[in-house]
């Protein structure tokens, strides 16, 4: 049976700032379905800063939206409709939904198949899309890569973001000095309060270097890099000899990279990567795809443990919500892992 | 016998470059000589980009020359008067000599120990300052943390200079494609017809970006960077998947480096490691000394298949030449190693 599907398409490539014009909401009639189709009906949107990345025609790690397609995005949704086995009606998914109420679920239009989740779920839905899900998976890999040492000291910029989160629990769980830099007096009570952090740096105080040293002041073995500029500057100043930084993030770049041209601001202290015989490693979490079930495993013990705290800010509203709620990543108004809900 | 030395002594830190008065040329006599030392005087001194790094307070690898210190330099010298069995008078000695015309061979006063080189010298004595010293030891380290393997792309800036030469070569010697990049069409010229590159791109050249891309049609699997600033961060733009960039020096930053302060420009691409899941690893030669006999073995059997080209500037006139000199490796007039002959 065709329905009506409200869909977010991408008009123009945002300049700056996501802005109204960029994306567009439009309504439009699914096909009726033939077989290896099922129809999801989208239940959570995950916005992640790569979505920012997404909409900007750079190199990055996937394609750039086109202009006109539905705007990509990961959710996690419910079969409504079904001429595929594998997916029958009342299933559990997640994948690339996109941002939208209704998706084909066809692998062969898809990006990427969707997931089907287990039934009954081990752990509320939000978790598949943080903690349990892509979040939590990288927050484990860039961690993992890092060899993070007992004794060691590790900053994690980010600290209360949805990756920065699980990674200074999995941090504090091998013993290291947790040392986040979060935006605001309360995301630092809170990091310290309720996720484990040792200390938590302010960036928004004007005194954020002078804390950052002193809340360092054996160094700095690990960087966990969600942010970039002028904090990952800092911290690449005070890196100790054989400092490993996982680079997962640089959030602070998204709004602003501008390719081929003139940047604001930019890296100075790469070289002391030289003085230190430090490394910087990138990595995405979809390369990791065999330890998947490594990582879930180990943090959903960590979850039936009642060792791992997790946040959401979940933004209802429905999809219309999504753009604007996107702008809280960037001005840091989200705690923990934030999500739409698009239906109930 | 007391003899009377000439020394650099540093008198204040450099401000940019150095300039008259930074460096002091001072007269000295030496003490007469006890057990366990020896006088050595200096036939050759190595000049080398870090050796600005050594008189700048910033977090090196080693500590700050201390002012009114004898300027730090590496150097080969001949034993003239000895009261020690392992440096008889004759011998030809390297290490850290620094910037004076008779040291004073005492392990428990210099920074290092100085090394007795063997007799006869199996090459001309300034090659052990250059390929089959510190400089072809660094180029050997670099390639080979890099991984790289036949059939990739490297790019390495720098390439005419004293580490950047021999690593041209060695990266051919693993049959890759071997980019070149390096300052005027001299030089460009000089590394494919002597060195072996496949292209050199002149960053002189106004359109240089359009010719490294050119230069790169698949991309860049490794960067072998010497310099930074501005070719650094175009290269880290065309990184492959799984790049690495082996980081040896930064020499367009030296001059300029002010630590805690505000730099002009900056590197904006690291973002791009995220994309490409590429590596960044800083290394200093001196970490790898469990290593110098392999690599200086391996350099020494190309230089006697007559395998490997390398280039020395040496500069005459004596010590006093030293600190203009110097500058020359901030101007690029150097080809290949750059030496001040101090004594015959």
């Amino acid at each position: 049976m065709s329905e009506t599907n409200r869909a977010f398409r991408l008009r123009k490539r945002p300049d700056g700032e996501l802005a109204e014009g960029d994306l567009e909401l439009v309504e439009e009639q699914t096909p009726e379905l033939v077989d290896g189709q099922a129809l999801v009906r989208t239940q959570l949107l995950s916005l992640d800063p790569t979505n920012r990345i997404w909409m900007s025609d750079i190199r990055g790690y996937m394609p750039a939206v086109p202009i006109d397609a539905v705007m990509r995005g990961i959710g996690v949704g419910e079969v409504i409709e079904s001429r595929r086995d594998d997916m029958p009606v009342g299933a559990t998914v997640s994948g690339f939904v996109g941002w939208q109420e209704l998706v084909l679920a066809d692998d062969n239009l898809l990006e990427a198949p969707l997931a089907v989740l287990p039934e009954p779920l081990p752990a509320p839905l939000p978790a598949f899309l943080g903690a349990l899900g892509h979040t939590g998976i990288t927050a484990y890999i860039g961690i993992d890569n890092a060899e993070l040492k007992a004794g060691e000291t590790i900053v994690i910029s980010g600290a209360c973001g949805a990756v920065g989160s699980i990674a200074g629990q999995l941090a504090k769980e091998r013993g290291a000095r947790v040392v986040g830099v979060a935006g605001g007096p309360d995301k630092c009570r809170h990091a310290v309060a309720k996720l484990g952090y040792d200390v938590c740096v302010d960036h928004k105080a004007e005194d954020w270097r002078e804390q950052l040293d002193t809340a360092t002041p054996d160094g700095i073995d690990v960087d966990f890099e969600n942010v970039g500029g002028p904090i990952m500057d800092h911290v690449l100043g005070r890196l100790n000899i054989g400092a490993r930084v996982s680079l997962c993030g640089m959030i602070a770049e998204y709004n602003t990279y501008n390719p081929g041209g003139e940047h604001s601001g930019g890296l100075t202290n790469i070289g002391q990567l030289i003085m230190q015989r430090a490394t910087i490693q990138g990595f995405l979490v979809l390369d990791y795809g065999d330890r998947f079930e490594e990582a879930i495993g180990h943090l959903a013990g960590m979850l039936g443990a009642g060792k791992l705290h997790y946040d959401e800010t979940i933004v209802n509203g429905g999809l219309d919500a999504a753009p604007e709620a996107l702008a809280q990543l960037f001005t840091g108004a989200n705690m923990g892992k934030l999500l739409v809900r698009v239906s109930d």
